[in-house]
């Protein structure tokens, strides 16, 4: 289960592209409110641009479909058919597949797709037209982790973790799992890049695993009102459902990493160090936090990032694979506020003695740095680090190698702030952009080899065309030399048959008068600048989040798109503490999360007040988690200048969100308690005076409850009278048809209390 | 902790008198929102007529006050100081009391005074000035029972049973007490007239008690959100506490009924019968509700009234106390609907072989009647039953003998069917009304010889007065002989310093066409009959309430009033199902709640409409509890009538309720499931087209959240729109401050959307 802390419109946000749309005097008709909501029944056709299943074997390119697999011609875009569903089902024997969208070629030299079943995986020859290797199991919808190489296959299944091996021998790796002690599992909460708890080693015969002891954690009681079992023969009353949650300054969990040989069947756990976790003494020096698992390219040593819990001291070190004994400590990163290692280290496929390592503190933007072992290592453990990338500009993503050119293959926003796009960088850090297009949003996808890649992407200065997708072929290919990239998809933008808004996007001061801030501005439908409109800011404002890009419509959601047509004019602006805009710009927000947000967002508001058309007696603000938070802050900061307010499973109080995220920003509650209780919004509910509506997931295992019931009970303590809803049964987001209730329970709100008041 | 199925107003509802208040063009000020809701700043002194604080001693009248006891003198009223708060305290040594208003007279021939102190019960003597008797103990908050006869003490601590004896010795009744087997509690969810757990022999030696193992009962997840502890130095997380409930159909508990000796220490259990309470095959023919408990006059027999889990068939029996063997059953009672055994026989002072008996299963109505043991009981148990009341008017409550004319008292609504008056009865059934007036509403405190009687009480037809207490003296004192009470109290009503609007009273006919129902109608302040009014039906509807009655302002609620001053018609109507009425009226909803209910409010709303002033396109509807189950029934069941509704505490599906209550009117989900099926409202949460807002208390032990949760679920999924609150850590009801918030908050809702429409 995903519980990061994350905004809404996330899910809401395609990379995709148009330019600011004018809103002619046309017959093209409105939207309907299920055109633009995901969720709704007409999202998929009239807000979802057209897009291709294409993946790679080898460098070949390779388009999958409901029925049939083909081959494109990278050059010239040809499709060669490679095999039929009907003819896989035909040879599959005891189970069948039902689509071909998500098979994949792991074998760039033999004709062979790897298919999941419902009975497990098989590997089928499209040329003999036979299943030439079999896998059964687990059953069940669990977590699986499949090796390519070893063909061996680790699952966790109750909180235990098992390996089932190529030849279906099964094992079980921990028999002692529960909820208190799970293997195998993702731990820290997600944090720290983490996203899966096992780790194959290169000749896939180890496995690495976390192993996350809980014991001492207290649980948070969700409750389960069990409506779907009204009938039931055993009982309908409602059951808690208790979830692990280590609030900030307390007690938290502790993790250990395991490697599993599957020839021995032998567990060594690596001789990390345990620190006290005890609530009342925090252990600030300790590392505690076990993150970035990489394997040694040769399979005998394992590395990871270990991290203290102040968060302000980061290690990466070397374990013996064999022994789990610590060898090395090979880098360490110190920080007066806070270190957040993400990115596990990465060898060069043609250097085992030279690797990758990402970091935003070396010089106040997250870059790439090539890190050379001395030789002697891991007994002489000093290594030498230089920058491969540098400026200020963030790398996005590191996307791999190209092995035949030997550069590494990644991408940046250095193009454009708000804006993606694909580079290599040589050793000797000369980068070259891959991608024809500067502007938009470029979602990336390499070959393995890296001489090949897809990419699909927008452009907010493009509103005819919702996804593009070219491939860049092997640049081995004579035929392709100097020529422009093959343009695999374009996909008109659905939103072209109806009346759009003119969108734009911009720039503003922050509050400190320096830093430039994105903002985008969505006008109404048939604006007239004569008119007087009330006006919602959307925001989120948190760390790890943008809302404003150069993607399709500069990453609008449609939900704005809908208010806008309904004769609001909605704004968004990424403060001081959102992503992509290094660490400084993050970072301002220290200890005192929401402070500096605020005033930026108020810059936002200054910006509004000068657009003649904004009507600064109506405006609102609506988001979600962090949002929520932002929401509820200015709602009961600025209780003057916002008169609606909707906040989504909002933090209300940071003393009850989780330790990992929570105390990065915040410190604890025993070492910052001034700021906890400044930045606590139960002190600030009596200022409530607009209407503020807050709604919760009914079982938000990430925003738990107890935040918008504090709330309520502060206000109602205060004397001041927020709005409520829930969704009962949901978490931190409402999604499906869940999402349109929930949209249009928000739109309703505004024009109760903000549009016709 | 009482968890009676109750209406919030039941609370509003002071029991004193003003006849339609005509509002008059007046310089009177409006009220204020505190002065009329309870909990506000001014209700007490706006809203509350002026009491006495009367006791008896013996048959001589005190009055208590903070710092002094005075007696008054029955005939002409006087007062004569009998002791000071000063007095007392200086003679307590260890402790102190902080006012006088609650001490109590135990012994009419001593001149003792009972203290309360928080150090345990000490007996003063007021002429000597002395401390004659101490009994320290226990701490704390706890339930306790004091023999007057004895003075030994039980009290009930962590589920435990305990006995301190008149010489301070501690006894422990039972060591293995827990929330799964509970001692000395009340039992049965406090129906059937249960209030308590332990019951003291005539001559305090021993001790009947409640034993109810509950381990087989579902648990209830209620959260606590330890809102009062984020500075918790342990955890500040939510923390569930779970609260046993059985729901209709479900497991049930099982209750034991226990004898305690003092004297030898030693406890024996009766030997009642123990059916199969699994929730898959419920038991219908076995006893399960022991009820009623009393003793015989001697003290060597124990009778309780059994009734089975379907509650159709009641056995009043008797037990041997020293054994707890079974000796007799003296009656039963069958039904077709239910039985509701309600009230313990009681032995009549000069005659223990004679008992009153009372039951509404006879005749149709709550009467009175006289039984008599036969020779030889209890090997001969035939009892010989005969009226002693009976007519189509209830008795409301046995009040107690008249020993010297050996007449039993009691109230009834025999003068008016709203109204409540005093009456005695010979054995010959010749009843004599006590009380001077018949209108109104009487409350009675007789003397313990039932020679004499205060009677605080108002009238709907006095506006004048808020509050009237007259004394009826010993009629054995000469000097009253044919005069009239003495009044003690005259309170002026403090109403009549602000602008009441017009409140009436009348009756229009039920959905049968034949039975009477009576309303109460308040017009808006500043009435102007050719406005048109929007209209608020005030609901409650459910058994064991009414809302209507012949006491102060015809029983109206201080939230009418304010609704009225903003400009509502307020109506009222106590449909078939509500008290006093009989048996028909009250079983004509039997395992159909809120099917003729409705009908019947249907019928107030055709007479609404019948009202020139009544805007009939804005009606709207508020109740709490069985009241918040008969408003959303009524927004989702007739969403054309009612465009605005605010149901608080809502029962949502009647399978959610608990057994005790939810059984005896519509039996189990399993052998009524077209009842449970058709009177969900979870099956009509997609009909919702007006505004609903529901409300609940977050922590409410009796509808509990699961049924609000699940509404708004049902909403949720089929596409309606309700407004939703919660009052995190109240009950079922909110109290104080909570209070005011809340009537606040309703009222905003109905300016939001009715009035303002």
């Amino acid at each position: 289960m995903k519980k990061k802390l994350w905004v809404i419109t996330a899910l809401m946000m395609t990379t995709t592209t148009m330019m600011t749309a004018q809103n002619t005097p046309t017959t093209k008709p409105l939207f309907a409110f299920e055109d633009l909501i995901p969720g709704g029944s007409t999202y998929y056709t009239h807000s979802y641009p057209k897009t291709l299943y294409l993946t790679w074997w080898g460098d070949q390119c390779v388009e999958r479909n409901l029925e049939e697999c083909s081959l494109i011609d990278n050059v010239m875009g040809d499709r060669k058919p490679l095999f039929t569903l009907s003819a896989v089902n035909a040879s599959l024997t005891d189970t069948q597949v039902p689509y071909l969208y998500l098979v994949e070629f792991p074998y760039p030299d033999q004709p062979l797709v790897l298919l999941e079943t419902p009975k497990g995986r098989r590997l089928w020859n499209w040329e003999t037209k036979q299943v030439v290797w079999s896998q059964n199991g687990p059953e069940g919808d669990v977590t699986q982790d499949w090796s390519k190489d070893s063909r061996h296959l680790a699952y966790v299944k109750d909180h235990n973790l098992y390996v089932v091996t190529a030849d279906g021998q099964d094992m079980a790796v921990s028999t002692d799992g529960n909820l208190d002690l799970v293997y195998g599992e993702s731990v820290h909460r997600e944090e720290f890049g983490i996203s899966k708890g096992t780790f194959w080693s290169p000749d896939g015969q180890k496995l690495a695993f976390y192993r996350m002891d809980q014991s001492m954690v207290t649980s948070y009681p969700q409750v389960n009102i069990k409506t779907d079992e009204l009938d039931a023969t055993t009982s309908r009353i409602a059951v808690m459902e208790p979830d692990k949650y280590p609030m900030a300054g307390e007690t938290s969990h502790q993790v250990k990493v395991g490697i599993f040989d599957v020839n021995s069947q032998k567990t060594i756990y690596l001789d990390t160090p345990q620190g006290s976790l005890s609530g009342d003494s925090v252990a600030t020096s300790t590392p505690i936090y076990f993150t970035n698992i990489s394997w040694a390219p040769d399979g005998k040593m394992l590395y990871l990032i270990e991290l203290n819990r102040d968060q302000n001291h980061a290690r990466l070190k070397a374990y013996d694979a064999a022994t789990g004994k610590f060898l090395a400590t090979l880098l360490e990163e110190k920080s007066d506020k806070y270190v957040e290692p993400m990115h596990p280290i990465v060898f060069l496929p043609w250097d085992q003695t030279k690797f990758i390592y990402q970091t935003r503190n070396r010089d106040g933007y997250n870059h790439l740095y090539l890190c050379t072992l001395p030789d002697g290592f891991p007994v002489k453990p000093a290594v030498n680090i230089k920058p491969l990338t540098c400026g200020s500009f963030e790398v996005l993503s590191f996307e791999g190698f190209n092995k035949e050119k030997k550069t590494i293959l990644f991408t940046s926003n250095e193009a454009d702030p708000i804006g993606c796009s694909v580079y290599s960088v040589d050793l000797k850090g000369k980068r070259t952009r891959l991608n024809a297009q500067a502007d938009g949003w470029h979602n990336v996808q390499f070959a393995e080899s890296g001489a090949a890649f897809f990419d699909s992407w927008a452009s907010g200065n493009d509103f005819e065309n919702g996804r593009l997708i070219d491939v860049y072929p092997a640049s081995g290919n004579s035929a392709t030399k100097g020529k422009a990239p093959l343009r695999l998809l374009t996909a008109r933008d659905p939103w072209q048959d109806f009346q759009v808004p003119e969108i734009k996007t911009g720039t503003i001061k922050a509050a400190d008068g320096v830093t430039d801030l994105y903002y985008r501005l969505v006008l109404p439908t048939n604006f007239n600048p004569s008119k007087k409109y009330p006006t919602v800011i959307y925001v989120y404002g948190g760390p790890h989040a943008h809302l404003v890009d150069a993607g399709r419509h500069w990453g609008v959601g449609g939900w704005d798109v809908w208010m806008a047509q309904q004769g609001y004019v909605m704004f968004t602006l990424d403060n001081r503490g959102s992503e992509h805009r290094g660490l400084a710009f993050e970072q301002a927000t220290f200890r005192q999360l929401g402070v500096e947000e605020m005033k930026d967002q108020l810059c936002g508001v200054d910006f509004l007040k000068s657009l003649p058309y904004v009507d600064a007696d109506r405006l609102g603000v609506h988001g979600w988690s962090f949002g929520g938070f932002m929401t509820t802050s200015l709602m009961t900061t600025y209780p003057d200048v916002f008169k609606v307010g909707v906040a989504g499973g909002p933090v209300i109080d940071w003393r009850y969100y989780e330790v990992m995220y929570g105390e990065r920003y915040m410190d604890t509650p025993q070492t910052n308690p001034e700021g906890y209780n400044s930045t606590s919004l139960l002190g600030k509910a009596a200022n409530l005076k607009g209407h503020l509506l807050v709604i919760y997931g009914g079982n938000d295992p990430t925003c738990v409850p107890q935040h918008t019931l504090s709330f309520i009970r502060a206000c109602i303590d205060g004397g001041t009278y927020p709005d409520l809803f829930t969704y009962p049964g949901d978490g931190h987001n409402m999604q499906g048809t869940d999402r349109v209730h929930l949209y249009r329970k928000i739109s309703q709100y505004f024009d109760d209390f903000l549009k016709n008041k």
